[in-house]
């Protein structure tokens, strides 16, 4: 049984485990700085496919079997995914004739944390024993979509992101794993009035401190309570935004406090401008570094704040500033104290 | 705690109730069969907005508020919501400032069941004690989106549905309401290879099909075990296709056999071809008839089955076929036997 703590945190008192994990991600995200995490890397943009979107619902596949392969082949009773492209095609896609059933999530690109908010609650409160969450996202299939037809070849600027080609999967369950879900603090969509379709940073980071500073309400705890925190994909300029609101605010990040967006790529050298962001960013990181690392023992409890910015190009040309929704999940090992 | 029943089905023991709902629709839906039972018909297509986007927003925004206002003015704890608009805007924008933690949904025009489902295992499961579920969308902004521009005046085929322009919102609580949601059966993605994205009814069967056939399967139950069983939004066309694969089968759907799409308007004079869809077909149709009839005891049981069909236009074009998914809640009047 879930336990409500202070106004929007969920304490698991089972702590749901996660099983296992996997990571599967296009050729520049593995030749960037976590190279060395990811279960696949494909050298073929199109995974195989004739077209970005198709090869965007081969790698969630791939990610999907790789993730129930490393947990013995086990086959979770539920799946919760989601994506960015127009009616969630990919993951609807990817889990197609499987035989398991499947909740989708739309949450841009805080659907991983979503998602295992969501899993680790169905598992605690009962009924469910396995749960599979996952999410991802193709640079090419989202930049036709949000923006140009690569042919196009337009300029970035300064603030924009670069869109993930990866994915990302966690299989829980009841018992299984040593590293437990032990809160969910769940996101409310917050507009801080921010209308740059090319700066989703500013966009994300007003949700993401509001759910961090829920999140810290709620539990009693701060940043020193965890050995690090990391949000999903504001990118170096939406992590010093955030760092700004959260020192003004009084409370010390420091450098504990992390961003997917910007461990993903090497931001000097791989011409990404802000870093990166898409579902895939903070799942294939949570896959392939931040789990990795907490099984090793590199950190003990860690908060993982998956962020995401919910507009569409349509809203966007409406004229309509850009909401932001962030989704938290604590993550512990079992021998955390 | 929820308690598993079979392969599918979780067995809700706490029940969750629903302590109100309410219906917006627009001004052909509300000249419709179901006319009565709509809280508010707005003869404004554009709902007060300059934009028919911005109109669905509204018109789901009103929909919560009324729904909140028959609570009692209850502010739930949570929000479960999503709708047919790329990047599911329309919800995401109405739930924007209102400072409720939000979780998006993508399941198509299954969206209202998937959201009851998911409310009610979050009421049961401990921590949440109460959840508002939402959907809607909007015959304009639905038809420039999937198909083509209104002043472009295409031709429907005989096959096609219309999308309803209304929204439907259900707020649960862990005590309140006569009305209890007793079990939650979560689809899987089905894809019978239809192509044809002018024949929803015939790619969405199958997965009512499948879900409906787990469901009984879990639960030992048949359809002579509800007073009504309703699809989503099969339509005419998916509605006689899913009766016959249930007859072969050796089931008897009888009269107890409904689908919102059919009821939601007069198929004779309204000129909708094969019925109604949308995410705010089966919602709003819930809301405006479902529900009141069963708190009148014209129905003491009933099995609501939200259909989905899980494309985009992309996928079409792209030559794949169209996957169907179908989310099934069991309700309950408390003094049912």
């Amino acid at each position: 049984m879930a336990k409500r703590m202070g106004r929007r945190t969920l304490a698991l008192e089972n702590r749901p485990g996660i099983v296992s994990y996997a990571a599967v991600v296009g050729g520049k995200e593995g030749a960037g700085p976590l190279k060395k995490g990811f279960d696949e890397v494909s050298q073929d943009s199109y995974f195989g496919q004739d077209s970005w979107e198709k090869a965007e619902t081969a790698m969630l596949g791939r990610c999907l079997d790789l993730c129930k392969e490393k947990a013995g082949g086990t086959t979770p009773e539920l799946i919760l995914g989601g994506d960015l492209l127009n009616q969630c095609v990919s993951s609807a896609f990817a889990v197609k004739d499987r035989g398991i059933p499947y909740l989708g999530l739309y949450g841009a690109c805080s659907t991983m944390a979503e998602g295992l908010a969501l899993a680790a609650l169905l598992l605690d409160g009962g009924g469910v024993d396995s749960a599979l969450a996952f999410t991802g996202s193709h640079f090419c299939a989202a930049e036709r979509q949000y923006r140009f037809p690569l042919e196009y070849g337009g300029q970035r600027t300064p603030t924009s992101q670069w869109t993930v080609t990866g994915a990302g999967a966690a299989l829980l369950s009841k018992e299984g794993g040593g590293l437990r879900i032990t809160h969910a603090t769940t996101g409310r969509v917050v507009d801080a009035g921010v209308t740059d379709a090319n700066n989703m940073g500013a966009a994300m980071a007003p949700a993401a401190f509001d759910t961090l500073l829920a999140h810290f309400a709620d539990t009693g705890r701060d940043f020193s309570d965890y050995d690090a925190v990391f949000t999903g994909d504001l990118g170096a300029v939406g992590h010093d935004i955030l760092q700004d609101m959260l020192q003004k605010e009084g409370l010390s990040p420091g450098a504990q406090y992390l961003d997917c967006g910007v461990l993903m790529y090497d931001l000097l050298t791989q011409d990404v401008h802000a870093g990166g962001s898409g579902c895939g960013c903070s799942a294939s990181v949570l896959a392939a570094h931040i789990l990795p690392a907490m099984e090793r023992g590199v950190w003990k409890r860690v908060l993982f704040a998956g962020t995401g910015a919910l507009m569409s190009p349509l809203t966007c040309q409406q004229g309509c500033s850009i909401p932001g929704v962030c989704h938290a999940v604590a993550i512990e090992r079992r021998d955390a104290v």
